[in-house]
């Protein structure tokens, strides 16, 4: 997970993904940051399945590695950093619409985010658009 | 991994799908069945990636309690088991399909399988039907 070789290079496109994002925490890290608009270590953080610090920092520099997600220094307080997704990381926009769609199909669990599968069901075109644009929701 | 009880249990789309699917492994076992037509635990342990017995017979069974795989006697050989997506897993296609455009984009090892996006990329329809329909490649 922290080297930046490749776990299993076959060359096929499924496991070249998962070999930047297939883990059980990546692609929520990337949620909160493309949906929710996280930046800060402290945001991230505060994601709703309670991700450890360890964890969270050990996938943000595998992130990093992978070139999804640079790190850089907040202008605003030069003690913080910001995390950002580059245009790779964006191009998971559509992956995250399929991933949410076939769990609003299958997720029959009274407290699921059934509002969040509607709103990407309805426009899935600008859910898209403005996690590619890197707009804040 | 191993049991039925959910990791994270938020309710949000993505963690509920990342609960099902989301390791290095189960995707690639997914893969195996939907596209290459894997339907053995032999067939299945002879992926491109080298994955260990001990993860496979983990994650079918991982998939097996999240009801995206069934396993049964092979009515040809009893002493063996047929393992097969259920329409909850064959519902994956899109998500893999959105997953090999996005390594088609960034691969750029000069072994990365282009043919096997570019079949996604001019027929998508037909990709996703097929899995759909558990229609062997």
């Amino acid at each position: 997970m922290t080297t930046k070789k490749q776990k299993y290079d076959s060359g096929c496109p499924v496991a070249f993904a998962l070999d930047a994002f297939g883990d059980q925490w990546s692609l929520l890290i990337i949620r909160d940051m493309a949906v929710r608009g996280a930046r800060t270590y402290g945001e991230l953080l505060k994601g709703w399945e309670g991700i450890s610090t360890n964890i969270l920092a050990q996938r943000l520099k595998h992130l990093e590695e992978k070139g999804l997600v640079t790190k850089r220094k907040d202008p605003e307080n030069w003690r913080s950093f910001v995390y950002e997704l580059t245009q790779k990381g964006r191009d998971l926009g559509p992956v995250l619409a399929e991933i949410m769609l076939w769990s609003g199909k299958y997720n029959t669990a009274p407290h699921a985010m059934t509002g969040t599968v509607e709103k990407v069901r309805s426009d899935r075109t600008g859910f898209e658009a403005r996690i590619r644009s890197g707009e804040l929701p």
